[in-house]
């Protein structure tokens, strides 16, 4: 199935917090006719918040509030925002923290993530919430990763930070690097680092480079166990978790068949991946892995959150209440977020068009 | 005083270990008369395996032993070695761990650090040493760093990786990265993480960068002080260091009126850095530091010991030992590292001449 004007996936995209640039992001990428060529776009959130969010940049842009996915074709000068959650998001003020915008930002993901669970929708891309708000509204997650784990039911899910390939460096499929251990402490990571999760973590890298890889990859998504420790660990000289964690966890996954090298040290091995050399790498902490996908794509990183029964992606980058309701921020990431939600509703068609057909 | 034929510093180069790439990329660089424009170099190490490098890359190089730093005037043809060490570093295998190849980069180390004490070189610029042989060899030292403040009798010293400044990126005085920890596992780098070196790791950053900076920046360095814990520790949800151990040191910083800000989320700071709104970052732990300075610089980074007595920099690779006396390794570290020893030379001789003509 290809990706034609007249199959496009119908893709949510969630408002996020009102109080950032999520509103402002979502209409300046809707008055771009390459959106509307790459998928059918929705909005979820707030009709007063998006509408003002048009009138801050200008576009003259038609905001129908909307009950049902399917009841609008939107276009470059229509868009249809389906309500979720109270009216009171209206009254949030830009860039501050405002218990009502962690609850409108929770609601819209909430809804959206309803609509893709009832295959209403084709995938979710959610704008930026801002965890001091969600916090303040009383729902108490670190991120979107966890909410979306519990709203699924599923315990194993893993942040992954993909980068699409480019002509001057990566594999064909780009570059996905998932977390084992993700929003807590340094001194919580080490203590929470399992062989079970880092060979789940490699495990959803495959499953999810596969999907992003195909017709790209020849082979099996070529996965790079990093390291906890300087040099690997230097053979037990600078900590034994590569030998006693990591290693037997690199072990299993080559009895699955799965492509797994490791653990290699962290520094060196996103030098491999940024030249080619590597699909996905599974970091052990945080910034292992954001410190390197940052610096190779600040503006390009995609979130997609592995081991969900839906497809979701998000923008990298946050809130930027410093920023928000100046009509300056960029679509970038936005734009990327959506490509690769295309992507892998895109393959995930084709694998069970390719199902069909082989039981047909 | 520039840096001109007459007025160039005496640089030793340490051969490091014999199965490495070192011996090869001295000679290599020595064929190279922008060697002898930058300074006028010496090896330190065995003078034998000094020459089979030079055969090994079809050097027309005349190796002459020599007894005193001064006694030749090395030319692209002519190579001074100054023995040190056993001549059975001529009978270490390329390629292998062997104690012999270990003791012979320790024993170079020694003699080119003492001729540093003694000012009878300008600066040392240290070949790569593999630890495992270093270890054999029973030195029982992570590496280069903790054996040179040793050498020196300093217990402040830090590494810093710098990377010069480009026209693409970074500020003026390029871009250097201390690290508040280096060699040892996460877990013990989480433990030992304590506010006064962290003070210490900014004024040497403060220290080296106003000398790198001489006549590049205009103000003091802009010193970023890394977070340890994902987001800074998002208010103390991620991990309570950023609270209680990083920021009384950037306080502290602050008193004594160096530019210091932080503790900063450790991604988002590696990409402004970048960009040239820092001059140095202290990095909290080996890995925050490699893997930004690695994906930045691979072959340019230069290894810098601040806080001894003597100018010594060094390539930021290893030995290469998969690599080592085929003839392929490339000269570009070592060059990068000669380079900056030369300007740590220069700063300090135009500061001492500064202060002779104040006092004068």
């Amino acid at each position: 199935m290809k990706n034609t004007l007249m199959n496009r996936p119908l893709i949510a995209l969630t408002q996020g917090d009102p109080a950032g640039i999520g509103p402002e992001i979502i209409v300046s990428a809707w008055t771009d006719p390459n959106l509307h060529a790459l998928c059918r776009p929705l909005v979820i959130g707030n009709v007063e918040v998006i509408r003002r969010a048009a009138a801050l940049i200008g576009a003259p842009l038609e905001v129908v509030s909307i009950k049902d996915p399917n009841e609008l074709e939107g276009t470059s000068a229509v868009l249809g925002c389906l309500s979720a959650g109270s009216r009171d998001a209206a009254d949030v003020a830009p860039g501050k923290v405002d218990p009502r915008g962690g609850q409108a930002a929770y609601d819209a993901l909430v809804a959206a993530t309803e609509l893709a669970l009832d295959r209403a929708v084709d995938a979710v891309v959610t704008g930026p919430l801002n965890k001091a708000a969600l916090n303040a509204a009383g729902h108490h997650y670190p991120g979107h990763t966890e909410l979306l784990g519990e709203l699924c039911s599923v315990d194993d899910v893993a942040m992954m930070l993909y980068l699409q390939p480019r002509p001057d460096m990566f594999g064909p499929a780009g570059l996905g690097v998932v977390h084992a251990t993700l929003h807590m402490s340094v001194a919580d990571a080490v203590r929470s680092l399992r062989s079970d999760r880092i060979t789940t973590c490699a495990h959803l890298a495959h499953q999810a480079l596969s999907r992003l890889g195909e017709g790209r990859l020849t082979g099996s998504p070529r996965i790079a166990v990093s390291a906890l420790n300087p040099h690997a660990g230097e053979d037990g000289l600078f900590g034994t978790e590569e030998q006693e964690v990591i290693a037997p966890a690199v072990r299993a996954c080559h009895a699955a068949g799965l492509a797994v090298h490791g653990p290699l040290p962290a520094d060196a091995l996103m030098v491999q991946a940024r030249d080619g050399q590597f699909d996905a790498v599974v970091a052990m902490y945080h910034d292992q892995g954001h410190i390197a996908l940052k610096l190779l794509g600040m503006h390009q990183a995609v979130n997609v959150t592995l081991g969900l029964p839906i497809i979701r992606t998000s923008v990298a980058h946050g809130t930027a209440f410093d920023l928000a309701w100046q009509g300056k921020a960029e679509t970038t990431g936005l734009f990327e977020a959506v490509r690769v939600a295309v992507r892998m509703v895109n393959a995930e068609s084709e694998s069970a068009a390719e199902t069909a057909t082989l039981s047909g």
